[in-house]
């Protein structure tokens, strides 16, 4: 470790985009519960039960669904300098966001990482009230807080050193395909959980999920029943199960545009020092679903694509060389 | 069994006293989350999310808490003429309560029965809007039906016999006392669960609560996190734990007058032919909380009087002669 | 409801084929917690947390998966004989089986019905332990007790008449096809839950699944857990969800033979006199999972057949004529 | 921040005394589920179903409940030598712990902190099988790993300075006495949860409790009935509840020998840079529990006492003088 320049806390929250902001608000707040800090015309900047910031999902208004960015939260502000110099030294694409101009935020260094996806990190946000011992406000979908980004990229070999060695990411769980068992797949950490980001090699850059934290199994089948009885069952995309990557246990949402959500509990502490990553094959059965039942197509074949960070054009979707699909 | 005269079901509904109606209104409704079928000066008429009818609690206006009556289901209307001779044959003090005197209600048969207790009989009642499926509509408290009411009498051996025998209640579960054994509490049911109907062997008659039954013992704990944070801490008077007579899981509230509330999930299928009662010795540590730890003096000590079926003066208290205190 | 000549308490147990039975106890006992009370060559008789008796299920070695007979608990020992009377006046095939000829049972009376269901009736079982507050020799699949059959049939509007007024089942919920709401599906009881018994139009008589009770959603979760790691992931047919009919939460299992089991939590009372049947329209998407998602084909297409009671021959598997599968 | 000598993991397992072993490992592995990885004439070596290394309680004979030591896993073996000096500079009373010493440990460095709790650091331990995934061989009570250490001390001023300070440990809650607000508890961690250590005024150095992490309040309860069926109902001091401070679930127990251990979950993330510690005060009716149950006296008033890390001696108990008892 020695010296530590900068220090990544966590994935802190997301940008996507919807094309419908007020049924997109019907979805986020009336369906899952989350609470509207602040909104105008083309944003709504929403928390999470135990949000003590002003947002940890933004929905912005656009022609389609798909990732405008992830961020992530660093300790100080100075860590956003040297960010910014190993980001110049690397040649990465990069431009700084002014404070405010996303709402609540202070300033923040957005880049295009070397798989395409946006990412940006920033240290300064507005607080907002926290909701967590207020339960009588808290509605039947009771999330906490974000806990992941998925994301789908075609060269994992060489996204997987460059957040291993230059951001300082950890590797909590990984999956190897074939007999030369190359990588396919990584959960990669900063907070001690199993993963703050997922690697996936498929057709890419592409937005999988967002991934949020509630407390048990019982408030995620609690989700299920609001969101039916509200109307949304269709959205209930793929049924609530275990996962055996990550030991969560899970349940996948669209949101009507097609942004993918999955509420998630359930997994580990994962920074002792000698932590040996666990290693899953890609034939495994009991790897996606520990309990075995197939996701559907829809899980396996879609996700929305990301945007250029200078022009928020959505980036073109390249297959893979290595691997065919999952 | 033979020929069966009359059929009764089920504890229905209980009507209690409180003092305050909004008051009453806001733990009832704001916390409890039962659902207002309708209201008028002096009465609330309240149904659970199961309940397909008018009312499972009636909150009727007065001086201070206290039990109105309990009242039975029977399955046909002629059931309650049935009844009626029964009673008049074994000299029972008894009232015919006209249609809609209680709202909603067909024409009911109120008895004080031996043991002093204020109990209905009805078949007829208004049908309402069934809430079970529409989960977006609950609130964070989920009753979803009244279960069982327990009443502390000074004449066990007496009213045990007479339930038993005349209005063919079933015991699933027993207390006794001392080397010789007699009975101290009776569990006694007409569905079958654990009860429908406890009776103690205490200072009497007086009500010590109406219990309702939830879907498990999370829904319990969300239960206490709701009237927590809306200021209720106060009115939960006991601690979840497990009963070891039945077997369910509980917590004990009071409402604002002091009317003591079961909110009650996991008991058993009672009605093999072959059912033997359980029998549990008084002095077991494990009878009254399976986990071990001591109720509050409170909840052995207090209970609500009950009314005269014809002055609804509260019946004086009476100490049983063979049983010192809990 | 006049005089009731008989009294049929609940479905109690059932009976099935099993071709390995060394590989079912693994499966039934290590993998479900069954607890065996007593085996012999050819048999496995396994009872549930809950029970007081004997068995809830026989394991019995055959050829292949099937149902030998689903069996109903009755309130008196004459009530056989008034049975016995019925069937013989309605034509229906049967047959007597001498006390122990399954073991532990006393006399009982056995039919094919209607549809082709060998059923069988009983009132004396042996008792046995009841394991339902010894925890911890309770394993990590808790289940309590023995709930329901569902069998597909091809004369649903014969077959619904005939339980309903010979044997007095009760509907709770049912399903209609068309704009002519032709009756498609019926969830009948006797006990005052949703069901002991689902007749479902398919190709029949075959039998669909054995339905366990367990205490809520997280006992259900757990037991796929259990299974998984044990090896059996493969057998968990069907994802967790929640049935639209019923209310139910659900997973279903089948067994090293393709026996389905249900695992199954939180449907309601249903014995209020006055009691609507819910109707649900086979077209709904919330109908069979009230979330949304589909179930896979096997569980959809695949049942087991069922046995004659004279000869032990699978009967054939006929089409019903005016309905097309689910 | 700044340049970092050393990084403290976590709290990693904590040392007690108990009188009999065998007795000891009936409560805490046929009690509480703990794996046995290791044991000899004196020890026994224990872990939960996340560890993946040998222990994370040692159980050691000895002549009465007592605290031999907590000990906390630091990211390098560097970091002791960098803890040495500091302790060196402090003039903390310090010791080296000889690889193997406590067996499957590296070298560890054992300190009496200045509140007088014996803490040690340690780095490398031997892997150990990890049962987080094997369900099937988990029991009824699943711990997952340890959580935290309440300690009570007399001198909260200096010691909360002193952790902040030197160890770099962050203060989630705390809590303040009387007008002036002065700090009475503190609620610390070094990983991203509520805390590692709590430090509470009282009679001291004592030890309180060490806890441990369940998955869910489900977990704590399917907990105490396995205990109580198994003979330990007594053990369960203080009944399931929700703190106010952590918002945590909780149950408390006592081993046979009154050391006491706390089943938790619920807290949150707390690794935010702009995080607010949480204030509660002394008489707030919700801060110890958010229900407003009453701990039983035993809670409040008995804790066992520490040892002094040179001699094992029993160190004295001394009262504070700014506050009374809790």
């Amino acid at each position: 470790m020695g010296k530590k320049e900068f220090d990544i806390v966590r994935l802190h929250h997301a940008e996507i985009t919807v094309t419908n902001l007020e049924r997109a608000r019907e979805f986020y707040c009336d369906g899952l519960g989350l609470f509207e800090t602040e909104s105008d015309e083309n944003h709504l900047y929403l928390r999470a039960i135990e949000d003590a910031n002003h947002h940890c999902l933004v929905l912005t208004k656009g022609n389609q669904a798909s990732l405008k960015h992830i961020a992530y939260r660093v300790s100080r502000d100075q860590d956003l300098d040297e960010l910014d110099k190993l980001f110049t030294r690397l040649g990465v694409k990069k431009c700084w966001i002014a404070p405010n101009e996303e709402k609540g935020q202070g300033r923040a260094l957005r880049i295009q990482d070397p798989g395409g996806i946006p990412v940006e990190f920033f240290f300064e946000m507005e607080k907002a009230e926290r909701m967590l011992q207020k339960y009588h406000l808290q509605g039947n979908v009771k999330i906490k807080r974000i806990d992941h980004a998925n994301c789908l990229i075609t060269n994992i070999d060489e996204l997987y050193d460059w957040y291993s060695n230059y951001l300082e990411f950890k590797t909590s769980e990984y999956t190897v395909n074939g007999k030369e068992e190359h990588i396919w797949a990584a959960w990669m950490h900063r907070k001690p959980s199993v993963h703050d980001l997922a690697l996936i090699s498929e057709k890419g850059p592409r937005y999988h999920h967002t991934g949020f934290w509630m407390d048990d199994a019982k408030a995620i089948l609690d989700a299920c029943d609001h969101l039916a009885s509200l109307g949304y069952y269709a959205n209930i995309e793929r049924s609530p199960g275990r996962h055996g990557t990550s030991n969560a246990f899970f349940v996948y949402l669209r949101d009507p545009d097609g942004n993918r959500i999955e509420l998630y509990t359930g997994d580990y502490f994962t920074n002792d020092p000698d932590w040996e990553p666990v290693k899953w094959h890609l034939d495994n059965p009991q790897r996606a679903t520990f309990w075995g039942a197939l996701p559907p197509d829809s899980w396996k074949k879609e996700a929305v694509p990301v945007e250029d960070i200078y022009t928020g054009q959505l980036l073109p979707v390249e297959t893979i060389k290595r691997f065919e699909n999952i």
